[in-house]
């Protein structure tokens, strides 16, 4: 595929399962890629793996000679990044592209950033079940959304050059900006993470004095629970910049639940049916629509 | 696999997924099995396809020479069934066994059948994405829990014939009374359902500003979301006979989410953190000892 991306030597800070899907799904498009990790074992691992040419401990030293620059951490960190000194480490007209799940204070830690440093935020929404460089896959982001945020250091020039990277990686791009984003990443990520892990702080308050919870719970508490097993200084990360737009949400999903409830309570059943067939009615166009596509 | 469970004439009452899929476990332990159902298109297919060895729609001429009757229809039917007039169908000595989500109604209104009917409660916890008879499969039940309650009208003959006829199924038998299986079944099951579908409303709403939180959606949406596509007049049968114990464990849900917000808008990340990790534990522990085994 003849995109135009094309870059003299990827840095990828952080080699988890998306950093490390992001140097495979690249390849064939750049000169070097230069991974950096603080983990030796996992620099080891991509080296080895072909997955980078070359791995480091030393920001500096991994992202000083790069053109483009993809900062795959923790939200937290990737601020932290920005703020501290990332930016003087930069070379001028150097492509600077996170992928954190939050984005508003990532593209507000990119407007202070030296100009001539072209940055952008992005966020992939894909992911797997298990995560770390071992479960590298350059088809990850394929066909996938990867929504990108401009920050005041977003060139015209580095979004259309970012753009092609997001093409190269065969995802779909997406251009919103970040408030906008992280409100909606609110309602379908932090939310449901939120009612998981409570679904399953529930069960496990009633399972202390009957085993049988756990013995029985089936599929639609699989489902459900699911996204409690999540990493928990991920999700940390992700709560605690987005917490704005996530108590929001939980206000609205409270009143929603309470309308639910009365009518439960109330034994209003011809009242409770006709608010939940539209409600079924939206997941399974939602799941025709969107989700059987992919 | 001889496990003893024989029968001459079995009556299944309801022939949707669940109730076919019995059929078709129990087709070589039995000498004729009838299907009851009110659909003529459900009818000639599960004679043509050999689920059943004839079909009517008369509830009194299919089960009043059956020695097996298995009550397969959404719970206010079986509970308007047993109130009314089945009973006065059946031949003595009849084992009857129904699989409805809830039990402690049921379990009630077979208290009420004639001396001489043999009923027992029954709740196999298995399913499907999608229902109806063409979806019926042999191995449905196999390793999944199959709850039996007992009612009054359960003699100890007749509960080792279900225990039987469960093992035929190749379930897990797991004994308990309605009123414990209901409370069960509201925390693994209803709770589930009613917070999917209250987060699809959440987003609905949201939605009709903004379709990107539909286009945005991604695995984690489609988990949490996916019991909000579950048949409403099932679901409204399943919530109207189980309120008390989902109103409790609603209860407890907002204890639980309220804990959770208060640590995420007062900042309290290290807290947050600490309580999202036993829970993150319990998730995968499930999965391990549970899920994962069958």
């Amino acid at each position: 595929m003849a995109t135009g991306f094309r870059a003299r030597h990827l840095a990828v800070v952080g080699l988890g399962l998306m950093g490390g899907s992001i140097a495979l799904a690249l390849r064939d498009y750049v000169d070097k890629i230069t991974g950096i990790d603080s983990n030796q074992v996992t620099r080891d691992y991509a080296v080895e793996h072909g997955i980078v040419d070359e791995a480091t401990d030393d920001l500096y030293e991994g992202v000083n000679h790069a053109d483009v620059v993809i900062l795959a951490a923790p939200v937290r960190v990737i601020v932290e990044m920005l703020r501290m000194q990332i930016g003087t480490y930069l070379r001028s007209n150097t492509l600077l592209i996170d992928i954190g799940s939050t984005k508003s204070d990532i593209v507000d830690a990119m407007a202070n950033l030296p100009i001539g440093i072209n940055a952008i935020g992005g966020h992939p929404m894909t992911g797997k079940e298990n995560s770390g460089i071992e479960e590298s896959d350059a088809l990850l982001y394929r066909n996938r959304p990867f929504v990108l945020c401009s920050s005041r250091r977003t060139t015209p020039a580095a979004r259309l050059r970012a753009l092609l990277l997001v093409e190269t990686l065969q995802a779909v791009p997406i251009e919103m900006d970040a408030v906008r984003h992280d409100q909606i990443v609110a309602g379908i990520s932090h939310l449901p993470y939120l009612l998981s892990a409570t679904l399953v702080a529930t069960i496990e308050n009633q399972a202390k004095t009957d085993g049988a919870y756990w013995e029985l719970a089936a599929g639609g508490f699989r489902d459900t629970s699911r996204l409690a097993a999540s990493d928990v200084t991920m999700m940390g990360d992700i709560l605690s910049t987005n917490t704005k737009a996530v108590a929001t949400l939980l206000a609205q999903f409270r009143m929603q639940l309470a309308m639910l409830e009365t009518m439960l309570i109330a034994g209003d059943d011809q009242n409770l049916s006709e608010t939940l067939k539209p409600i079924r009615t939206a997941r399974k166009e939602w799941a025709k629509n969107y989700e059987n596509k992919r």
